[in-house]
């Protein structure tokens, strides 16, 4: 034990150097052209062609349909909505510019008018008079989606929650906090600290995204593995309906059998099924204790070995372990100068506990070090208990995503496998690749089974992105896993569905759009496949 | 804390006299007349009237509706059942008979036939078959329902899954398991048990109750505190749906966006929009240590600070909080001879914890009731370590149901409360019935302000039922609360769902259900309101 603790101290003295700066947003991105990524990707799918017969060059099922005959904006629509919002109807091209193109800068909209409502009866308003003008319209929260899902595909009213973002209660008794959706997660996350409380979610988007977006996308996160999903911590969602109708099933109960669970269909549906105006969220107490270990492992086997004992050591106070690999560390290294904390590796891994005892959390965490260190499962490690360091540790899993954008053009792939294939799947997408990738990079969610694979190239490569896939989303379907975690199908991975569902389930979901939504105003060419429409 | 220990010693002496025996159906209950409880209630709903402008005597919500135009078996029909299913085609009346009354002997269907189907694809036939005739089919599991939903009310046919009770699968990594709808929860207990996991879920009932059952009803239980709901544990299920269609959502993932999550449709609608034929469950590891506390407290606030105290300093070892009063104790004395292990007292409170270290749990536990009796929020109290004794001390809570059926007719109610309401309502109802009810008793799961409210009488009693209701719904109305938190709706409960939900909600419900079975065959009668039809 002397052993580890001396490395430990070593590597902590090291580690004070490590910045600890908040993720932000990347100022230099790779813009591409609007509408998407065209290739001559031949889309297999074992269910159903989409293009079935054509011979010439086909188009990627990622990119956007034709545009569908919804009505266009005209003057008097712009007077209506000026009328119920005053000059929190945008029009300028250059506020709407930002809200036109997703953070990846990967789709671009060209939507003319922005609203911005502040209460749930001017989102009725609005969707009322949309509806019966065959406008489209695009919800969109913190606009920090991956999926393209967040911003119009063309002209489709952007439909900001950006104003809404009012606390409306907090039960400081049961931990149950009610708030309008535009609410940014972070805010929520100082309100309810400053009263002992957490949110059951955390993101690397979190300074932006908005709960109602979180909700919509069935947002997952770091505390997933302690916290369950948010089907499992919303207890209450307002929606309006398409046709303006006000949905209020913001109850603020935990246990409510009456009826069918309404809420549960919102959430996820990524603003297809209605608007998320309000939410109502079980939230944890604060831990008294957190501890964040970095540690590097050999090999992936022996990182599972790990995740294992320490499910079984650390048990209730574990709340997340996540894997970064050595390709992940140069990117994080090379563009953004952050150092490794402790020596070279294949594998590192972040684990942090939460607990409300700190002399019994570090005992378990000690044992558990102790254990996992003189069975060589691991071979360097660090431990973090102060919150700046905490922090730091922290930025070496959450900026992965920004690193890799300034390592060129990226092809992010977010898949859901049985925890014992995730890296198996990066391992072969190298082989399969061979130098025609810059960076082929996993990191993830060991502890939920779920994978980000990252693919960069100095620049769009329709060659490169022809061999990456259907190779992956075949893959994928071949463990049964899917083909979306947590990031949503959105605009990018809408005709991808059939390799994680089955098309008696794909039928029923148009089902249910047709029966909510029958114009297909609400978020149109996102989530369901184009053969539905 | 030595008087504390010291009591804790002589009580736990005493508390080896008590039987450990498991809950078992009772023998003796009062059979109501076929088809329930009628009365002159009036239904004073807020938002509409069942029985507008009628003037004579009111049917009861409760009380079944007519029958509807469905087709009656014919002998084509069992020749047709037959050549799928052999003998296990009942129709039998003395073998029919448990099937058609529900455990608590409150209603009495008429079903002249019971299928046992053993696959997937029979359920598929069967249904398809049933939908091309026109034949309504109830779905029955372990009958353990408490609001008449799991019985025909007429002459549907029994759909059992006693037959389907196959484990398909058990994933020791991920700790997901999966298996056909008819396993009994005891069972997938005991086999997961000796896998080193457990079920996130655990009921009274469940040495007879179906994992399908409990996943169509979202059955919450003694461990919802700890591991949620369903809604989160359940990550699949696959459904035969009203046409015979098989519905595959039997994911075993942690994580999985792709389009809209079409389970939880299914979770908690009560066989009524399918017949879940199995499903996959996130399973947590078997808890290393397990203590029971069993404490006295004078009054109803001193058990809910009690409890802060507690979520505090058990923190995430806390895995229940259940609570009964004097009344419930009065009762186990009575009817079952069970001695109070601890000394007499208004208020009890059972506490299990579960954590992963057996020296940090037990510090945790002595800390807080060494807090907890030195600031006198409790007055006595036991503490069990011991499998046997542990099953003692839950026997406390699990059995005061089987020593109501004891003490007479008993009108039930499963209330959710914001947490520091629910006991308000036992004692305005025992100060608005008076001497016309014999017991007027509350215990239930604190931890999700989850009331059982039972009433008792010496037999079934119109003028007392008008007496409970409908105050009991206003009451809880008045508070935001559920009418159901986890019994359900089924037929008794089907019409006071508006107390909970509102018009819009239900008026959803209704388009989805004609949706997935648009001829109304599976479970009629049930959950939603007569209006709606």
């Amino acid at each position: 034990m002397a052993g580890i603790l001396h490395r430990t101290l070593r590597l902590r003295t090291a580690l004070s150097a490590l910045s600890s700066t908040a993720t932000a947003r990347p100022s230099h991105v790779d813009l591409c052209s609007p509408v998407l990524l065209t290739s001559s990707w031949q889309f297999r799918a074992c269910c159903r062609k989409l293009h079935a017969g054509a011979d010439g060059p086909k188009q990627s099922p990622a990119a956007a349909p034709e545009r569908l005959p919804f009505s266009r904006v005209t003057e008097e629509d712009l007077n209506f909505f000026r009328k119920i919002l005053q000059a929190r109807t945008i029009t300028d091209p250059d506020l709407l510019e930002s809200s036109n193109v997703d953070w990846l800068k990967s789709v671009r909209g060209s939507s003319e008018v922005l609203l911005r409502p502040q209460t749930t009866e001017e989102v009725s308003q609005i969707l009322s008079y949309c509806n019966n003008r065959n406008l489209a319209v695009n919800t969109q929260g913190g606009n920090t989606g991956l999926v393209g899902g967040s911003v119009p595909v063309y002209d489709e009213i952007i439909l900001s929650t950006a104003l809404m973002n009012n606390i409306l209660s907090f039960d400081s008794i049961s931990g149950i906090l009610t708030c309008q959706a535009g609410c940014v997660l972070e805010n929520l996350s100082l309100y309810l600290e400053e009263r002992d409380y957490i949110m059951p979610l955390d993101l690397g988007a979190k300074g932006s995204c908005h709960i109602g977006g979180n909700v919509a996308t069935n947002a997952g996160g770091l505390r997933l593995l302690r916290y369950g999903s948010l089907h499992g911590t919303v207890l209450g969602v307002e929606v309006v309906l398409a046709d303006g109708r006000v949905l209020d099933c913001l109850a603020t109960l935990r246990k409510d059998n009456t009826g069918y669970d309404l809420k549960q269909l919102f959430i996820g549906s990524e603003g297809t099924l209605g608007v998320i105006t309000a939410v109502s969220v079980l939230c944890p107490r604060k831990p008294k204790s957190v501890n964040v270990v970095f540690l590097g492992c050999e090999t992936f086997e022996q990182l599972l070995k790990t995740f294992q004992l320490c499910r079984g050591m650390l048990g209730e106070i574990l709340s997340a372990y996540e894997f970064l690999d050595s390709e992940c560390m140069r990117l994080l290294n090379t563009h953004l100068k952050l150092p490794n904390p402790i020596s070279d590796c294949p594998f590192y891994v972040v684990i942090e506990t939460s607990g409300s005892d700190p002399t019994h959390d570090g005992e378990k965490l000690h044992n558990f070090l102790e254990e996992a260190m003189t069975s060589s499962l691991v071979t360097d490690g660090t431990v973090a208990t102060e919150d700046s360091k905490i922090k730091a540790l922290w930025s070496m899993r959450e900026r992965v995503t920004e690193a890799l954008t300034h390592d060129g053009f990226t092809y992010k792939y977010d898949i859901s496998l049985p925890v014992e294939r995730i890296y198996q799947l990066v391992t072969d997408m190298r082989e399969h690749l061979g130098d025609r990738a810059k960076s082929v990079v996993g990191y993830g969610h060991v502890g939920d089974g779920n994978l980000h694979l990252n693919i960069t190239s100095p620049a769009k490569d329709p060659a490169l992105l022809a061999a990456i896939e259907p190779f992956v989303y075949e893959w994928t379907a071949g463990c049964q896993g899917s083909i979306s975690a947590e990031h949503g199908l959105g605009l990018k991975k809408r005709n991808y569905i059939y390799y994680s569902k089955p098309s008696q389930a794909v039928t029923l979901m148009g089902n249910i759009k047709a029966m909510l939504d029958p114009k297909g105003i609400l978020n149109p060419y996102k989530t369901l496949p184009d053969n539905l429409k």
